[in-house]
């Protein structure tokens, strides 16, 4: 893997967590599974301090088939910012991601809040399957929550 | 074009945005108008679900010289985030970028709001005039707005 | 210096900057140093409009001690977008970013607000000492700063 292939690979792997956030935000649900590795591991214990398993999830296809109906009905906006992308081989890499999330959920909605708006960082794992990059492993990390 | 080229014009495309969105902030008309093609057009209508004339503008002088004076007395923050850029030509490309704006209109204001806050994606397309590369095209949807 | 070398240095100061934000915000004073020059300058006149001593800090090691005491009992996130970035020689480069910053004060804190949101632009000199590149100089300017 020379300089130019690593420099392609992480513009590639910029690209696809922004596709990440966009099909999330626009609830893509298949356009969402896509951006992930099928054996995805999404790990949301440190984030929201439960350590039991509804916080940790196998799988792309149960990771969006559990948060599709979750988020139908609640308008989102997710942002992330400032990548610290490395290339450990030519298949393989982390990153790191500065991220902001706003929920407001619908009238009716069964989440315990008017409006959550979260601060933290993405900790992840990226695979090349097929030349295509995927998210194999997303780990959220918090710098704040707060709720109304 | 050959793969460096690629990641060149990628790199420029998104400083481009970065000026475009800065000098909007720092209401730098004239640095403004140098980030779009002369052709411009600017497309608001889904944005703004308005879908007559006056949310799509022909041509980058008349698009900023009706945006200066609706934006000189309010305070603004345009951000972007999370760009996807293709590059289809040597000098034509297209891009999609995550956005969160607000808007404070200074006392005295003919705006309706206090404040607006809105978030939205970017969809645009970009040629290479001269060398340089510029937005051609510039339309905006939304995921939400909120006014006080 | 040919082109390969100057994407890989935007790329690395890319970098640079994402950890200065996230060591900042997890209070990681020992890697926020790491990513500054030893002789920093920090200049935060404009964005203070204190035009004294006190916003003017010379050295890396100095501006930490400084800034360490006063936000270790303050919850911040800083968000920075949309680099411009110039490389102007193998270790000499210039960069603006926009950004976004928000202040929490702990209970107790001498802060006189109870929550600070500013907005503005980092245009700092980026050196590259020993094949890494450092923040030798960031200056802040202001859009707008909010207080509660």
């Amino acid at each position: 893997m020379d300089r130019l292939d690593k420099l392609e690979a992480i513009e590639a792997i910029k690209a696809l967590k922004a596709r990440y956030f966009r099909t999330m935000d626009t609830k893509d649900w298949a356009g969402l599974e896509a951006v992930f590795a099928p054996d995805l591991i999404a790990d949301f214990r440190l984030a929201t301090g439960q350590f039991d398993e509804t916080q940790l999830t196998h799988g792309a296809a149960p990771y969006v088939a559990k948060m599709a109906p979750m988020l139908q009905d609640v308008s989102t906006v997710h942002h992330g910012h400032m990548a610290e992308i490395a290339i450990l081989a030519p298949d393989s890499a982390t990153g790191i991601w500065a991220m902001e999330d706003k929920l407001w959920p619908q009238a009716g909605s069964q989440l315990p809040f008017r409006m959550l708006h979260g601060y933290g960082h993405y900790h992840e794992r990226y695979v090349r399957l097929d030349g295509e990059w995927r998210i194999a492993e997303i780990k959220l990390t918090r710098l704040r929550v707060d709720v109304q």
